[in-house]
């Protein structure tokens, strides 16, 4: 991580790491520069201001939120900064990431989030998605997704299914 | 309105203001000096910061504050101050207010909001509710309370249901 | 607890203790004199009246009532006392806390409770909010409340992320 | 409605009696005395009380209590009375009776309510449940059920069905 | 069990017995003779309709129905016999016992299924519906329901609540 | 419709039959011979055993069951025959067919139900589902079906959309 | 497996196997011939368009697919083949399979898939209801299910229910 | 839009333009040039493989693709291109949108949508976010983008709620 980072991806607790470490491991992986902080929408409201009003200026071309709950984040630091955001809805206890669902994505008109689904697979999309608006500007990066894919793809084709146990 | 408003009253859009009016109205008829506004979280952020900032310093006791979708107002300005925010689902489009329910009342450990019903009900009911909390420094209002509550219940017993057609 | 409470929690069974406690813990953390006891909407219903109706001359300030599933206390205690009334939506086990928040938070017109998240956050919520209500009138108390909000935004600030494991 | 009623109905408002009056024509035409009151377990809750504590005094067999939003009616009439009570879920505005469904059915153990479908259906049905517990001791009764399914059943095996209009 | 059973538990697996036995308990213990049978709607049509054409004339008075998912017993039950049919909603895997509730619950006007809470709460209060109804005609049980709702009642005054642990 | 009718189509009212007759419209077009009646699961269960217990003597290749809240109809025909049954759906007044769905798709293991979209698409869908069954014995039905399939592919491409208005 | 498979059952993920395996299972123990293979629709998206064009020439006469969250694979195997579809929502993390359940049931008008039940039932029953596909034209196979279901019926009518424990 | 198209906006139906055009509205007014078309995933699923195989090559950037219901169009385009996809939840008839958004949002990990909100806002904040994504690069852009958050904050800041009506 030598490079400046052009993805920041923030979220507003420790406890949503263990979901939001997967855009990471994503970034990581395709080579794209990253940081990750803390930042919580109700409880560092001033942070959240600054990490936004500077993004742009340091050099971010998109933020990754991801938030759990009345999950704000994201939409907040859209509000902020006119760059991309990509929410993720952090699966949370009594309803399973549908509170945080809604939270992001039912952004009125005029302050868009991008959506990614709830928990694990969400935050490892946004990541994705991140290196494809990247790549459209970036060959290197837009070789190394379709590589991507196609092992995907490879690997998928691979996948066996074991037989059926011989006794019911 | 001549004295200083003790309750502020703001939604995300002028669209929210057949919904908040009736907490206006509540407040008016108990004469609690209120004020009402336009803060969008979203496209005023700024204004959201200032707003809450000054709100404690302004004479405020609480906050009544309605939005609906993916509603952050109320959450955001708990996140500002520290005086009481109470929050109003306003009734969306699609979704019919169940988004702008959970993005209220699902706020985080820390940072409370207290919620009331969808729409209408709602903005009444989060009224009255700072009606009570004025109430208890305030006997005269207090009075006014408990004269509104023995009315409601004559009402409520008063009422008459009307006859059976007598042809089914 | 030797002052006279000024808060007082119920729930509807010992069972919803383990939610309930954290809003206990929080007043105690406060120095707030409160109560806690178990009153049941269904199962007590005479309880609930001579408790709801003896509170504000007991001197309670508000009420925090804690229920799950057909939730009731909150808005039975609202209906007989207009002291403010706090609910908090235990989770429930088949619906996981939606019976509850809906029951409690969906009152009519003309009785409002105020309704926190489900769960531990949401008891902590309503105990914070009670806090912030009565810090309108007890400048030591909302010393105590800033004070709080600023650790809780210093504790976020100085949290780290864990590095990503090297090998993915 | 010379004979002393058997089955009492009761509705949070009048607003409830489009939906309730079914119930109360169903009674009537089962010739089953009833008697229909507006009582709201927020707005009156003496009454609540005083009509539940009455009930079996004054002969009735059961009760059948409407409700909307958070519907506490149903539960908190068998919270005081151990006659049978019904519950019948009004379609509320916002959510379209979802919480007026939970907060009937959703009771905990101990205290039960019959509960019925949203709207009309329910209101209906919640009569002829009653007009079924009465007639297990009313030969009469029993007789008159057993023919309003008959020709229930008949007018459905009668029914029509229009044929497709010729051109698509 | 000596007596001819005047309560019919019937269930769609044997699966529901955790849930049902509840029921069984209770009737049981208030000394009212009961049966219980696996009755599958859609596995065993003919003895769901065998057992539901022979019910009033075997001696019940009510028949109490218990199903997960596509819960048709208790409404099938309830179109073959005008007795009074009592749904219990067994929880179900996924959709944890919603789809159980509204297959129950929403039954069209002319077929009434009395609908209780999802799970053991509902297979218990089932019980103590069948008992009020049974109840109404025979003062013996009218007694014993009484005396049950005291004890309950004040089991519920005599529960005490665990002193918060001193260190937070 | 001189030919033995080959695919079955019921319903549980006749206000099911706006939504059912697109069923039939599909099978007319494509020169299926069809039968449509009432069959009410709840009201005429000896018509819909006896309808379900001749369908494959009479002919019948599968039913199509149309049923609206507790839509206990297309699951008991299952239970009946065992030739294949398609249940649609029907759009409910409250909760808009969410009721209809899980009553109809929920099923056990052991007895099937082919379930498809709520309303007007569904009862279309079921009947072009009908015609793909019956189209892999019957080449002349296969082609119309490959047909139509194509038509409908040529509609959407040849769709084009209107120009922006130019102010906006 | 020596004869050319008559249903194809494929799912997006080896970890859709278990249970999808149940189909394959009903298949297997019904004699009829069947193949299964992973095939994602987002993944590879080039082998979903082969297999589903060549499964008609192949011998296929209806293909199940299982998938879980954005659920594409039976919608998109319905659009490419007009082969019946049968589609199994696999049950999600975060929402249980009821993603998974509108994904693929809410098809619109023109390309119909038939749905099952959320998991395991919902697998065993599209392979039982391929069976009763198949069998209209073959004998052999209508016996055995026809055997089935009496073996069913007579299984769960010889279902016995442990007694009550003696001790409350 | 004499210039190459740099955003594709695809639509499953006509009837997707009324919440569709406002994606392109909003691209029009910033001088982002886009093509609009009519492509089904479930009716002409080749021309979606075409559309989405040759878009990079054409200069698309990014595509928006609106649906309803079971709405694979995004998902199945992000299949095939690795171009970003923006979904648009288009609102469906029974289930307001809820299933559009699902079957949008929840794509498994490996395969990006960016989702919005349910319809109109969706579709203006999708085009808005792809206005954002073009910025990064375009400086002209990124001023203009700049000036309408600048507008649209002021916009929001001069909104005036009307007086209360003087007779409650």
């Amino acid at each position: 991580m030598n490079a400046a980072p052009v993805v920041g991806i923030i979220m507003g607790s420790t406890s949503d790491w263990p979901t939001m470490e997967h855009a990471a491991r994503v970034l990581r992986d395709f080579g794209v520069a990253w940081e990750a902080e803390v930042v919580s929408a109700h409880r560092t409201p001033d942070k959240l201001v600054s990490y936004a009003e500077t993004a742009r200026g340091r050099g971010l071309k998109c933020i990754i939120a991801g938030a759990g709950g009345a999950a704000h984040l994201p939409g907040m630091t859209a509000a902020i900064t006119d760059l991309p955001v990509l929410g993720v809805p952090v699966e949370s206890k009594a309803l399973q990431g549908v509170d945080s669902l809604l939270s992001i994505v039912q952004m009125p008109a005029g302050i868009p989030t991008a959506t990614f689904a709830i928990g694990k697979a969400g935050s490892t999309n946004a990541a994705l998605f991140a290196v494809a608006m990247l790549a459209n500007e970036n060959p290197g990066l837009a070789e190394k997704l379709a590589e991507f894919r196609k092992n995907q793809t490879a690997t998928v084709k691979a996948a066996a299914l074991p037989p059926l146990d011989p006794i019911d």
